[in-house]
């Protein structure tokens, strides 16, 4: 499991990097085994991503502002410049107003940062002169700015590290900065993030006291900071953050130590535990401080963690969060598909861990877990439109679902009362092209298929590739090559886990299936080269580790790098889920779906109905139980995971029964 | 399903039956099937209740007064009396203070009143008459008691009816000055507790608002203080919070309007929903309200209810409850072992709820489930010891389960923030011999076997039975008539539902055994008759109804009353229960357990044990997974469920895989 990291760091100051366009931009001196595309040179087209992004583009992110405005985020920062009114007083689950909500106009204006640089809009552009307007007034003469503190409690800046989410929110400001300053050279952010990282620093840093966040999010903000403006004050702190975690400075408090990872030390602890989100943003700035230092030791213990995470604390989608209490990972193999919280934004964060973890060691299986998480975990978060949401996304829901009241049940959602999760798809779709693609002194590595144009290369040595696709429908992909350096290079594309077989041609010659994780063709390339792959994709069924208590006996439909689910929507009248068992032995079909997302392709099963009498005590002694008083066999078809509940909310399945076993216990069993 | 109600209700006043020292007493007007025995005349001998009642006398009872006086609940009501001092500000989950405080201490002198009748103990006076005269100190001129109100909130009475539990712990009041009077005739809190309720009722009686607690329970408590004084009004106003509920008075709040079964009106809800204490304890009082206003539709929807949630939302131990976040009931076949909420409150008033249909229909499954739920949901509450409590009761507990931090994680506790449920043991345990058995016109109802002395029946003409028997370690019961009158009557005696086997012999002649769920025998009565049973109890294994997505393709073992679980104590070193399954066509065998709790009985079970190698990812295509790398044959012992955590904690399975296919999947299944 040793992780793939160049050593030989030199220890001069880094280069800065700011001509680089993207989300994570390690310096020169960095770690790394790959290194970002100037993002600039991604272009999505109409394919798959190209589609989604729009939709963020145009329905998502507008709407986004209209909430943002609605439920008084923006308000917060004109009382907090002193205007006339009351805080936005939002209840939330434990009847505490959130401290955190500014954090939601920083990461829409990050996500609006990454849009206006791929096209400008006059729209967009007024609402984001309007919020940074509202947050460089609230700012206070010393840097600091955080509404909640500043309205509701002045004077006790910093007095709540555990919950208070100052450095979370500020965090987050940096994080908007960057944005704006990579994609647009605009540096009106950029100056009040780092006027509020001064404060932050003055009060915690190397001359101040010893204090974390009770949720992380700075540590990788300051990284990048640090990366962008090459001060190295910022790297000092955020290591200074991120080993100070684990000594117990945050307490126990109700969910004990562990629920922000405090029970441990960063470098020490061997699992994933506590709040999902936290840890993920914790364990990004965990892998952005070990390449940027060269500390293996501290990326080893990342990779460790998330090894045990992907190996027993991941749901199939690649959705991660057991428990609804305190928004955590379980125990070992506690999964249960109903009760799943597996949070957006939690995805989201591994979706940003993976992504560090390949660029430091290179290897294919964090670029793997990188898409399955994003089609389905992360993007089923939004609904096709764009308009809706959701917090939780479990894997089951039962057609007589109760939800347990609140603002987070699994039932999409305009908004949130805790809206962390709607900015967060909305700066993560709008710079989803950053996650494409890497290059090192080889070449370029293709690690996700999309419709979309590749630059890279210095200037006058450029290169630029047109892929076109319809992946995920389809496994076929086209790249041509439209300008090349005369100097040979390394296509490398990833063979996703699932891809065991396909067909590779370049002009005329047929190449070789690999066996590797990847496609490598190393050659002296020509304009109008035309590789032609086809990753063969049949829909198949997975089952689980039986260690996985809660989906024991049952079987999943994937196709490509989509998890399906049934929908009670697609069952004939008067069945319901609760009456399915697949027969896993019939063969599948793929054919186009029912959904409104040409051309979403559905994949048609076979499965065996029943219905069953009440039974007054659901237990017995085997034999003596109650049989299905009928049993047919029909097709249904099941549709990809990340696009349920777009037609109302009935039952669902990613998981089913498998066997007729299921329905009546073998009679050989009898007692 | 129709409830056999005797409808033939006179319109006379009721008598007052307060000769009658039980817990639940219908008057003599009431609908019901059968009453309650003097229970004066019912004394547990050295068996299985009465061991456990000593223990909770002795030991818990005393170290009960303990903790209140430590956790600050005494000094609250001397802080209500106008003492200098801090409130207890316990700080709850959802960090607000839990306003409901007081009813821990009611609870306590509810079971102190039972148990002060059964023997002096000068000591328990002592305490008794400490907390009593607190309690009266407390009390406002207007009969107001609230120590929460009054200290923290003082002129907000009645103010948050929705979350502030005044007529919930005002209705604890209420029993427990019910259980001195009809135990002791001793009147000082009954007394307290009228002009409380006199006060409630002139604000929310036929005279004042609309307006019901957002914690049902005063309902039940105001039908018995009718049954007690046989004033009306008491009865009036049980019935108004009863009609007023499912209109919407509460409102949504943060966990919905079902949370507090205010979704729909009482004789609506066809489900059981929300918080399943609440909804326990609002169908005892409706059942309440039914029998003694002869109103059977009210009757049938909680009966109906109940057999939703027995068929549909109840655990293998009698134990409700699924979801952490809200305390509630789930979806059906909803049922996780690991999650399983099950509290232990919430199962107190399942046995609450089933006696009271008991009473009012006389159908056995009522005791069944009360049964099953006592010994497997109630008792799993308390250790052995007397001195530690499970607020949460999970069927399943990881080697590697993490707690999610706060007070009611499913680890032992010596109290708790929110400490409802040791004293709700406390009570249910000192008067645990109320629920064994009934009389009718015809004669008396054995529901519960233990050892003791029964005796009923007007003066002159009692009867007096003693009952041995080593239940539930064995099957043999000896029920001796030391006197009788000289006419005839029956003796009628509960066949458990599991008992489809047996024998039964009266003096010399052997008795067929019954395939009806009772045995009578309708006879002239002797002194000295001897009727010998032997229910057979083989161990056995059960399965679950398969739409239990969470225990698919697992087995319980199960003897006599009670339900059994494997614990990792009692396994080799080395294996753990991630890595069993059991083999359920090998013989099982009895043998004596490893408990400090002779003689608790273990079962001897034979298991496969595997190992199987850490996978990466832990889902695959079906034959493509790693096979157990080993596996091997042992013989385990089952211990009962209600003794599990009493040897340190470590994993534990009431549900166990139970063939080899949850091992490796068939091969004929490989795609």
């Amino acid at each position: 499991m040793s992780p793939n990291v160049e050593r030989a760091r030199t220890e001069s100051a880094p280069t800065s990097v700011t001509d680089i366009i993207a989300s994570v931009v390690p310096t020169s001196t960095a770690s790394v085994r790959y290194r970002p595309l100037d993002a600039s040179g991604v272009s999505l087209g109409a394919g798959f991503w190209g589609t989604r992004q729009t939709i963020n583009r145009e329905r998502t992110i507008p709407r986004g502002a209209e909430q943002l405005r609605k439920a008084g985020n923006l308000r917060n920062f004109a009382l907090a410049a002193g205007a006339d009114g009351s805080y936005r007083a939002e209840v939330g689950d434990a009847g505490l107003v959130y401290p955190f909500v500014d954090s939601d106009v920083y990461k829409w204006l990050e996500a609006v940062g990454w849009e206006l640089r791929r096209a400008p809009d006059a729209s967009l552009s007024r609402l984001a002169d309007e919020m940074i307007g509202l947050v460089a007034n609230a700012q206070l003469d010393d840097g600091y700015v955080n509404t909640f503190v500043q309205v509701g409690a002045p004077g006790r800046e910093f007095a709540d590290l555990a919950w208070g989410h100052e450095l979370y929110t500020i965090g987050h400001l940096v994080q908007a900065g960057i944005a704006w300053q990579r994609a647009l050279g605009d540096s009106r952010l950029m100056a009040i993030a780092r006027r509020a990282v001064d404060r932050v620093d003055a009060e915690l840093g190397a001359e101040g006291r010893a204090g974390v966040d009770g949720h992380p999010e700075i540590e990788m903000a300051l990284i990048e900071l640090y990366r962008t403006v090459g001060d190295e004050r910022h790297l000092s702190l955020a290591r200074r953050f991120i080993e100070e975690r684990g000594h117990g400075l945050l307490g126990d408090d109700r969910f004990g130590a562990a629920y922000w990872q405090d029970h441990a030390p960063v470098r020490d602890a061997p699992t994933v535990a506590g709040h999902a989100v936290r840890q993920m943003y914790l364990d990004c700035g965990a892998v952005d401080l070990a390449v940027e230092t060269g500390d293996s030791e501290l990326l080893e213990a990342v990779i460790h963690r998330w090894n045990d995470m992907v190996a027993t604390r991941t749901h199939l989608t690649g959705a991660i969060g057991s428990r609804h209490r305190d928004e955590s990972f379980g125990d070992p193999y506690e999964l249960p598909p109903d009760q799943a919280y597996a949070e957006t934004c939690a995805a989201i964060g591994s979706v940003m861990l993976a992504w560090r973890l390949l660029l430091a060691t290179g290897e294919e299986r964090f670029a793997d877990h990188l898409e399955r998480t994003l089609y389905n975990a992360v993007l089923p978060g939004v609904s096709l439109d764009g308009q809706e949401f959701f917090y939780v996304n479990p894997l089951q829901r039962r057609r007589q679902y109760l939800p347990s009241g609140g603002p987070d049940v699994a039932t999409r959602q305009p908004w949130f009362a805790c809206a962390c999760c709607p900015p967060n798809l909305m700066r993560l779709l709008a710079s989803v092209e950053h996650y494409l693609a890497t290059v090192d002194h080889t070449g370029i590595q293709i690690h996700m298929l999309a419709t979309c144009t590749l630059r890279f290369g210095a200037p006058g040595e450029e290169t630029v590739l047109d892929v076109a696709t319809d992946y995920p429908w389809d496994g076929a992909v086209r790249i041509q090559v439209v300008r090349t350096p005369e100097r040979p290079w390394r296509l490398r594309i990833r063979r996703p886990a699932w891809a065991a077989s396909g067909q590779a041609r370049l002009a005329d010659q047929e190449l070789v299936w690999p066996s590797e994780p990847y496609i490598d063709l190393d050659r002296r390339w020509r304009s109008g080269d035309v590789l032609e792959l086809t990753f063969d994709m049949p829909p198949h069924y997975v089952t689980a580790d039986p260690r996985i208590d809660a989906i024991r006996g049952c079987g999943a439909l994937e196709r490509g790098p989509l998890v399906y689910c049934l929908e009670e929507a697609d069952l004939p009248a008067g069945v319901t889920l609760d009456e399915v068992v697949v027969l896993r032995d019939r063969p599948l079909a793929v054919e186009p779906g029912p959904l409104p997302l040409a051309p979403a392709l559905a994949i048609r099963a076979r499965v065996a109905t029943f219905t069953r009498p009440f039974s007054a005590w659901p237990y017995y002694v085997p034999g003596a139980e109650s049989t299905p008083s009928s049993t047919s066999e029909l097709d249904v078809i099941a549709i990809p995971y990340f696009a349920w509940a777009n037609r109302g909310l009935g039952g669902m399945r990613v998981w089913t029964p498998e066997t007729a076993a299921s329905i009546a216990p073998r009679q050989s069993d009898q007692t």
